[in-house]
């Protein structure tokens, strides 16, 4: 059975009618439910909008463009599907413009333009669904930076049962977001969360500390330049002494991991090859590996395989096929197999997106800390 | 001077251009600044619609309805202010259909429609936005309710240096959202741990524990009733056991306190006088106060004087006086005052909004937990 689920927005469903609380009495708009979700794996999507000439919906993975239809009410709709248990991102373009679509509130916050979602469900729950297993938590961290003098933010994860070993010391997984996402989007996107809740509770994953900061040192669509640079800086600086002080940490290199997506994927490359001494494992995801030519640190992990190959328990690399940036983790991965360095490479299905990231996490995430 | 801050999404700054990474070549959108706040405090919105027949912005906290322009370039604009400091919402309406600004990723998620936010700052930090004092932390815990069979979820903020001294113990808030909100909302768009921040450095509020749970055990939108009670039961059977055994909490009731907005406060109140042994403050902001006649704790509470007053601190009630639901509050401190009950209650200026909520707990934090 397929149920349409909520996304963002904890328990409360998305798409229903409009309340009475928070509008005036007479003005509730005439309910409309989107998307709506069948049993069947279909999906309905609709719009309200009598005074439009042309709505299409634009879901890259459901399908591409789907032209709507516009009924006697006013109400544009259009059915696709079945489809395939997964969490999809749509818009509506509305006269030429893409926008969210205004009866659900689940988004995908991205700078470079929000998505509406939802989700198919399978017959059981996906390794991204809430299950009835112990719980970590999530903590957010407002502090500043006195490596790079900025107000900064980070999102932490902490394993079930954190809190009731006092004794017990973890591992951390430093998780970088992409381009455009901030350090919220491992959570609220990526479910990081709740990926690591199941894979710990099926005994898969080490339980394990989840470091999630901001990429974005320099504002996101600015080209100043030297992002990465203030980012190594921050999470040597800042980042890593913080989480050591704060959390039962286990502080040597060997339970330290650096893992990213596309620019994050950037990142955990340069600053893991460029901190050897502080990282054991190293991962990218559909990483956007750009000047590794003049890159200091990239260019000494290549030249001394020996050295590399001993500082690193795993060099992790994965890639969608249909990945525009597919080409870059190519040369990367012809680059490590001439210099000798050992290195998983990994070329899945799927292009620059989510579903991809997410399974990535499920795939490394066994693979970090093993005694 | 005024600037544009981004909502949401931490230290990146939001409608700047599309990134690279995300995009395939040759892929990009031109690039679209939306909303542009200039140094005089006028505000330019921008939408990208060249085929789109009529644009409006609105903007109800920003004189409302306001008609934008197509340029030759097939780019949709108005200039509007100088406004005020403050954060605002707003949507545009595209042909006919009210949508977030495609351009500015900052949004504040509501179930009954999603807005685009922005800040204009005044000549230095307003008392919602983050200043250099020291920062408390959120955490997000996901719990099994065993006294309403659900899964479930809460923000709990804790004050700075929590911490640090684990000896010490803090009294709690539990702050409650309105109807279409959720647990996050406090934070995401009332910025209910940045006023904490603030005020606790000027030394204006104890240092305290707030809780936000979500309210909405019945999913919104459905009209099947009995919410309240299940929040009732769940905060009482599950939250408050939780937070007392998870946090170093002053666990007698003159430690605890009850405050919510629209829904919230009506919940408030309800949850409040039907547990006068748990609760020593109860606040309602822009209560939405339905059924009294028939809730029993309020008739008992209202028949009772002299239990009431000794057994509350502090009733505090506030609406603002453009409020739809004004005429409720009015009704309320009207049975209040017949019933010869004390409380505070304050009209101020503004509607069922969110600047009048960050206000309200920016005045009843300081009154809360006073020695």
């Amino acid at each position: 059975m397929c149920v349409v689920r909520p996304l963002l927005i904890g328990a409360a469903l998305v798409a229903l009618a409009a309340s009475a609380f928070g509008q005036g009495p007479g003005q509730r708009p005439a309910r409309v439910i989107s998307p709506e979700v069948g049993d069947d794996g279909k999906v309905t999507f609709r719009l309200r909008g009598p005074e439009a000439t042309e709505v299409v919906l634009d879901a890259e993975l459901a399908g591409g463009e789907h032209p709507m239809t516009k009924g006697d009410d006013g109400t544009w709709t259009v059915t696709i599907g079945p489809l395939d248990p997964e969490i999809y991102e749509y818009t509506y373009r509305i006269d030429g413009v893409n926008v969210t679509d205004p009866h659900n509130a689940a988004v995908k916050i991205w700078m470079g333009g929000n998505a509406s979602v939802f989700e198919v469900m399978g017959d059981g729950p996906a390794f991204y669904d809430r299950q009835s297993v112990p719980h970590g938590d999530v903590h957010i961290h407002r502090y500043d930076s006195k490596s790079i003098g900025q107000p900064r933010r980070m999102h932490v994860y902490t394993p079930p049962g954190y809190e009731n070993d006092t004794e017990q010391r973890y591992p951390v997984l430093y998780l970088l977001h992409g381009s455009g996402d901030d350090d919220s989007t491992w959570i609220q996107g990526g479910r990081a969360d709740i990926i690591l809740d199941n894979l710990i509770a099926e005994g898969k994953a080490e339980p394990m500390i989840v470091v999630m900061t901001n990429g974005h040192p320099t504002p996101w669509g600015t080209r100043r330049g030297g992002n990465t640079g203030l980012f190594d800086k921050d999470i040597v600086g800042d980042v890593i002494p913080f989480i050591d002080s704060r959390y039962r940490t286990k502080s040597d290199q060997q339970y330290r991991a650096i893992v990213g997506l596309s620019m994050g994927g950037g990142q955990s490359l340069s600053v893991g090859m460029n901190n050897l001494e502080l990282f054991d494992y190293v991962g990218s995801f559909s990483g956007a590996i750009f000047g590794m030519e003049s890159n200091e640190a990239m260019q000494a992990f290549l030249k001394n395989p020996e050295h590399s190959n001993s500082s690193l328990r795993l060099l992790w690399i994965g890639c969608g096929e249909d990945d525009f940036l597919l080409s870059r983790n190519e040369s990367l991965n012809a680059s490590l197999n001439e210099a000798g360095i050992e290195h998983v490479y990994r070329i899945t299905p799927g292009g620059h997106a989510w579903p991809v990231w997410r399974g990535y996490l499920r795939e490394i995430a066994p693979l970090l800390f093993a005694e």
